[in-house]
């Protein structure tokens, strides 16, 4: 049944159907969570090694005690690996790359509290000073739709927000660079380019080297802040490649606009994994005169311990293998789901991704709130609706964000039932009311 | 030879013998370091079982998944563990705990920040903000000498540091209280209440309750910041207690006025070890609410093996003596060295310290930096003269810190005896400039 071609008694049927499901699944006292991009646990057995594989070692390759302080920027080893994973060539990993404690986010933070009142690098004028001197307010491009804790960092330091479409091969180039064209106060885009989140969209080779050139025209101090979380978290064979913005922006000479972010939090463990950025050597020096005021130096035991357990690119990915081995079921489950109840009713859209760890959704336009409320109902948490917009603002009140990796299958399989008969229930219901809306308007159309 | 009483010709005597040394010294090219308080490999050693502590255990006693993400104040058990630490009651310590990363300086820095920019608690005016309404800049009390980085800190954010003298059992509180009352935009005072960095003198109760009245007469949002990094650090029974100010405060209700820091950096491994911060409860939320945007949570599996390995307060306690029969020796070396070429000579005056990791050596005035400059030529490198006064300005050029833990006991008496050689020739060359300049200054007089 299509819900633009249904009658209103096909209609009510369906609506009378999908209320009385909806009243069983909640009678069934579900407790189930697809909020946040969690690993399961039988992906982190997978790096239980990590352990006890530095047991009886105290040093790295180059003779540094990994016990004592020191080394603000992560050990050489960490820096060549995690280099290698942001597509730095060799010759630039021992400089250009910072290598932190257990969280990327906290490096983005640092940056934009660095950038916004500091300056990042010697000699960069602050964006608050810049404030002050053009009269102006600080202002980011947010590709929509993001991550929400990207716009929480640009919300804490006031930061206006223009969100841009994303096209289905990264953000639409075209608006994005009228508008940094047209406004010296963007000092900033997100992306998240391989495996958007939540959308899995990877940026094709144009829209990356487009980014890359974007330093060229923006005002002073404009970053590009590359969040390439999903570097390596492939689902399948057909995963699109993303093209190494470092390479690109080093020819270019706009390095000093490029900042990369990454982590291993969905590659070892979540908790105790590693952060780390690369940038130019201008933008780490200035990173880490500001940093150094804030820590003495990262954990080298825990950098050590994912050198020695995850070695290179090539074996990282490998390990990615097995990840992929355990969660592709769960996003077949999801992608079933909607395809045999969503499928060809014109209530709903998705993305099929390739890896990253997520599933977007749309609704029709103003149902997103209304079905995630209704899956609260029935046991089942879902990412809170406008999430994945700034401020929380979703403007069509469409997207939900589906993360399926951290329950057991037959759990996603659970939640996705609550989730498409909620999606069902509130498009029908809507639909209805607004039939009869234009009934009634006809009725007085016909009145006067 | 006591420098005031020696007769020219000695003191010349004296000096070319100084100056023979010191060029002796020159010509052995060491390369010693007593600059930073840095744990000995042999201190690092005694924490080694923490590598294989956690082998095979994913969760901590409530169950919690070590390995994934969430718990932004740490697991409950570390919360327990360093509450004791730092002297909270038993029923304190879930709600006013936070455990972090693997720094406390962090935890310093993000508090500063918060409170500078954003307002630490719901309800609070940033400092930021209150130097916009009054028209007056933010400033800090700072006994002194002290820790270079609480100067650094305070210096990124453009606070101005008014430096306090020490006592012997704290900052001179008359002269605190008294600024408090007639300044009120004094927003905090850094102190490092048991063995201070580096005078190593342990904070009188007197001085505590003190201190834990001081947000009674101090404006808005003012904070003490009470980092407690030697809470535990004795070397021997001689060393004083000192009084737990988060107990006082909270008879007082004065808790939101203070704020305490520790780490085990100098308990387990300097790299790895784990930082934490007490408060109100209040603080602790509110400090959690801007927290939140730049972490998801602390690696909690070092948590957890701290926890295996420290156990207890009275469990530390024995791991403590540990480190001191290890460190003592060294700090005896620098006594000796000091006393028996500079006692009686009044060429300098220093502390013997109870605890912590310093040696406070204060030479006659206008030679500190003298001194360090000398002792670098013979190769012994010493936290730079000023370091311990904020923004590196010794207003009389007299305090060395001198950091004994690090080298092997042999370095420390080689790095000693060039240090006090140093000490000796720059205290006669000074004195003979000086009785030179006067004998002109005489001569010169009898001729006008």
């Amino acid at each position: 049944m299509h819900i633009d071609q249904a009658s209103i008694a096909e209609l009510q049927a369906a609506l009378a159907k999908y209320q009385q499901q909806h009243q069983q699944l909640v009678a069934r006292k579900l407790n189930l969570d697809l909020t946040r991009g969690k690993p399961s646990t039988e992906q982190l057995n997978l790096s239980d090694k990590m352990q006890s594989i530095l047991v009886g070692e105290h040093t790295d390759p180059n003779g540094v005690d990994l016990r004592n302080y020191g080394g603000i920027d992560g050990i050489a080893s960490a820096k060549n690996l995690f280099g290698e994973i942001l597509g730095l060539a060799e010759e630039d990993r021992s400089t250009r790359v910072l290598v932190g404690g257990n969280s990327s986010l906290s490096l983005m933070h640092y940056t934009l509290w660095f950038a916004y009142y500091l300056g990042l690098k010697p000699g960069d004028t602050s964006w608050a000073q810049q404030e002050k001197n053009n009269n102006s307010i600080t202002r980011f491009i947010c590709p929509c739709p993001g991550y929400d804790r990207h716009f929480s960092l640009c919300s804490q330091l006031g930061i206006e927000m223009i969100p841009v479409s994303l096209t289905g091969h990264g953000p639409d180039m075209d608006e994005v660079e009228s508008l940094i064209k047209a406004d010296p106060s963007i000092k900033g885009i997100w992306c998240v380019p391989r495996f958007s989140n939540p959308t899995g969209e990877v940026y094709s080779d144009e829209t990356v080297t487009r980014i890359a050139k974007l330093g060229k025209m923006a005002g002073d101090n404009f970053f590009v802040l590359w969040d390439n979380a999903y570097a390596v978290h492939t689902l399948n064979n057909d995963a699109q490649s993303l093209a190494s913005i470092d390479k690109i922006a080093k020819s270019l000479g706009t390095l000093d606009s490029i900042i990369q972010f990454g982590s291993t939090s969905k590659i070892t463990f979540a908790s105790a994994g590693i952060g780390y950025m690369a940038s130019s050597e201008a933008n780490i020096k200035g990173f880490i005169q500001h940093f150094g005021k804030a820590s003495i130096g990262p954990d080298k035991s825990n950098q050590m311990r994912h050198v020695k357990l995850l070695k290179d690119l090539a074996n990282v990915q490998q390990h990615m293998a097995k990840h992929a081995k355990i969660i592709t079921p769960k996003f077949a489950a999801v992608k079933k789901s909607l395809e045999e109840n969503i499928g060809g009713t014109g209530m709903g859209d998705w993305n099929n991704p390739n890896g990253g760890y997520f599933v977007s959704f749309n609704t029709r336009p103003g149902l997103a709130k209304k079905v995630i409320s209704l899956a609260a109902e029935a046991g089942v948490k879902l990412t809170p609706a406008g999430a994945t917009y700034p401020e929380g603002n979703d403007p069509q009140d469409t997207n939900i964000r589906i993360a399926p990796t951290y329950p057991e299958l037959d759990d996603v399989e659970a939640a996705m039932a609550v989730l498409v008969n909620c999606v069902l229930l509130a498009s029908i219901e809507q639909k209805l009311v607004s039939q009869t809306n234009n009934q009634v308007s006809v009725d007085l159309t016909n009145c006067t």
